[in-house]
């Protein structure tokens, strides 16, 4: 039994680790923290957890000393002092926190105004999307967690990378996101009667996800990718849409498509590549680790159009992180996450 | 390994059936039919089981000759004929619909205009709400399995009712259900902007549940109990809201109410009993068999509310119809159904 | 022309009064103030307001200096001072909040915790629900505006009431509120991942209209009437839905109810009483004036059941307090207020 | 007084005429007409209308005898005989549909597999967006109202096109729409149950606005201008949100983007370019004939993202139709247009 610990439990992201590794059945929840909630139950900020989980908030070294695998789910900035001394310890350490994302310390400084405090630790981090870098998880302690629109965007782009068939530069990247992609905190946007019956875009061309998204394609690609990146709220709980535009290098049949696609993640458990026909709906992936894919041609100005959906809480989130702890420890990748979303 | 079938699969308690089996160690789905989408894939008209269910709707008999026990989620009066046939096999025969669910065939015929086809087979149906009738389930072969509110309202007011403490006549039941207790039907009342932004009640004091509560709420109390029952829409996917009135026959304080209830449900691992100061909300249930339940005094008009809150189509329906196979079949009561509610 | 003032101008109340003040011919807005926003625009705080709307948000004083009539939307306590103040200038003033509705000071005393701090003024002060007390309205310069639920529950039982068919003990009130009941401050109950995919009951048989609707009941019977009330927050914006259960009396057919009803609303712009076979919901009265009734009769419990639906931000507060000022005014009531509720 | 009829009453553009002209000084609706509910009350199909609109459903031929103006809301193919007879009578006709949006007979053709009848009755046809056509629409007696996308993104690209700031090739529309744009017919896309929570786009990159987009961006341009227009359904009732992506085709500084943007549209009521700071939101429109415009720049990619919003009922239909008859009937442009949209 693999001993979890969750650092910023009450946070959006840490109670959907509560609620995913509940059902684990390799896993088991150690001890949680909060730095708002010490000594606060879990399901005292969360009722629906009410009798299911009663354990107690308690601080960061409780958790570190207790765990086997440390989930860190903090504001960025915050999880590097952490990582080095459970990293230290011998421990596996996964940050769902930005901190250890950006391989280039540059990048990192001008999108989130900090330093990296120990840049070997940095160069020991693998950047954990599992259906593009498996093999690097399976052998680190120290998984920098995708973001969740760095999720979509890549999984949605990659067939076609890998094929060839795009321009690198200026895709734009037109996404969605569920209003718990805003989290826990309490603003004006996220106020009901204000999300209520809106929908409008956010942080335009400007949002920290953008360099993230450009050094995965980039990796993908072998060249230097350039994204237009532009994120927007729905009124919806969850969920990720991300519609995709790139050039076409040359011509291509939406059957040849399709089949790249569909045999680029043939043995991915966690992608739907859909039939033709169909669109992939945020809908359909609720609550799971899924990421449902449709591919598009507008022919008449040579687009390729891709959409991908996710959970932003689960694929985007929380269910990647424990798909990366899966892999990490050896289990089978899907442990714990066969979920089938719910049709309604 | 239970062989379980289906018949109305494509409904919607059919189709929430097929999301719960997904995950029930025991238990694995034979068959499916549809009358509707025979031949089709159930994946076809619930996208998001995809890949997960790959299932073909067969027919009726495909699926009584293949199964242990048989769901059915039939609109009244198709059921009668098939639990004959069900139970001839020697098999077990779980009824979703409402045929089996009234005692007083006179009843059946004013509220459904419909007969009793065989009276024998009757006789043998034991209502299906464990939390009352665990023992008679166990030695049936024959389940009416309650309906939404028929569940959540018996819930609520149970432990007064066992306690001797409020008035069996004219109890005012103030139901909410969200938009899928109006099933997969298109109508105009369900078309998404009719819906959205609007709430209000329908069949007032006029809804088949009536009779079924007040048969539920006299075999516990021992009297002729009465209610004045008014379902109403909310716009939201799922759940059940009973807030339900009742006449206080004796002062009591609400610490003495709390423990009362507290102590009546105390085996019983999906309910539970908030803590004063907490109200049963819709959210904190979804997806999971629970009820949560909030008592009230209004000391004011010496008037007991109690709250009840559960997710219509899980404990409403298809939760609760595994719960009884469960237990019929000698199983942990909640084998396949430990979910935590998702917290947003 | 009316020169109107608005206190507590960015609070949800208070921005309902501009927007429907935008289309009233015979006022207009002189002043607004806000202490939270003193020196900004009133549109950086609302932002669909712009361009339309230019003003900034100053001071009491100014408001009051440059207004005929003043509307306060403040939290209770803070209205009596700034009542006395406008009263003695010989002005108009109409409090949207509580500090006038209770005619009684120890209930007050109750339930806000506050004194009456002149007794005189109280005593001039018109409880606001123009379709029971039109005539003291026209004669006086200080008006009570009735909250939203007190609105909703008395129209809809004030013609059997009337009719003395009813038992004015006990009557059971459940009522759902949109969530701009709740206003604009931030809480976690509003938060939108909270609040969407949620229904809950709060201040079960606790809340602060309780006595108000009592006193408005007691008026219309003069009898000592009683009520259970519970309110509940509907995942919609706007709305209150009012479902209320008493005792009938006497036996009477729906034909005779619904001729009651029809009779006593028949000169009432702003009530619309439902044919037979429809339903109050709060959807058809949206951004309008409007009270929808529908009425219902439980034979087997001897039960009638009322519906009432109107716009908590409308005829729940603002769209009340313009009718108001028409009557006292001597404009024709429904001025400004002729509004068709989209069917969308 | 104009005397409107409206053709194809019932449906939702048909619908939001009567609402918008219940408040027009000048205009009156003399009769309206819909096949599937001939005889029927309008307020019996849409009860929010209830006591307010009390107009029976007549044939066509009744509405065009009795009117000036006649507003057709009909599904494409159905408008070209009317329109004739209409014309014919020297009365103004206004399409909501699209048989007269398309100047050339073949893209109509291929996009909506039907003839120009008339040829010559097409070449009067002025297509309806006063904002760039003011003048034709003074002086024509056809006009073919645009679609609600068709609005949304040529507003949001002007001043930019005009400036001759960007490629007209391949400019990216991510367009979103609120869920009334799908009609009021049933269908499983708008049930209830599976819109809420859920997000996806639909006919991608094969949606009949291609072309009239391209054909307004082309005259604006002088152009031939292509675009690959994505359509997504939003979980609300109202709006449209275009994002719109073009390559800049030198280097341009947001303020004088934005000053151009201004300059443009000062003197258009319905236009409100939004200041820096600030994005446009579909909520902030609701209910009214404004369209939001906000413009970011992506440095990074030289990229201009225009984001615009409008209600798909007003600005995309109904409120735009009334607009082009005040334009017409020599009114002010503006009259029962002055709308302030809700807050909340």
């Amino acid at each position: 039994m693999i001993k979890v610990g969750i650092i910023g439990a009450t946070g959006y992201a840490g109670a959907e680790l509560v609620r995913l590794l509940f059902n684990h059945p390799e896993a088991e929840i150690a001890a949680i923290s909060s730095v708002s909630f010490e000594g606060d139950l879990l399901n005292s900020v969360y009722p629906s957890y009410t009798k299911l989980n009663t354990q107690i908030c308690e601080n960061q070294e409780d958790v570190v000393e207790r765990s086997d695998v440390v989930f860190a789910a903090l504001p960025h900035g915050l999880s590097q002092e952490i990582a080095e001394k459970v990293i230290n310890k011998g421990k596996v350490f996964v940050d769902l926190g930005a901190d250890f994302r950006l391989q280039e310390e540059e990048t990192y400084e001008k999108w989130y105004d900090g330093k990296f405090t120990n840049k070997e630790l940095h160069k020991k981090a693998v950047y954990g999307l599992p259906e593009f870098f498996r093999d690097e998880i399976k052998n680190t302690k120290l998984i920098a967690n995708p973001g969740c629109y760095t999720t979509a965007v890549p999984l949605g782009l990659a067939p076609a990378v890998d094929a060839g068939l795009i321009e690198m530069q200026n895709i734009i990247c037109d996404c969605k996101s569920g209003v718990t992609g805003a989290g826990r905190s309490l603003t004006m946007t996220t106020h009901y009667p204000v999300m209520n019956e809106g929908f409008h875009p956010y942080k335009v061309a400007n949002h920290r996800h953008s360099p993230e998204i450009e050094q995965t394609l980039s990796i993908l690609s072998g060249e230097n990718a350039t994204v237009t990146f532009v994120p927007h709220l729905i009124p919806a709980n969850r969920g990720i849409l991300a519609t995709c535009y790139s050039r076409l290098k040359k011509d291509i049949s939406i059957e040849e498509l399709q089949e790249i696609y569909e045999n680029y993640y043939k043995d991915e458990y966690f992608v739907r590549v859909l039939a033709q026909g169909n669109v992939a709906n945020i809908h359909n992936v609720r609550y799971s680790n899924l990421c449902d894919i449709s591919v598009h041609i507008d022919e008449h100005t040579k687009t390729l159009v891709t959409v991908s959906a996710i959970d932003n809480m689960v694929k985007g989130a929380a269910g990647q992180a424990i798909q990366n702890m899966n892999i990490l420890f050896g289990l089978d990748e899907k442990t714990g996450l066969e979920i089938m979303p719910p049709a309604f």
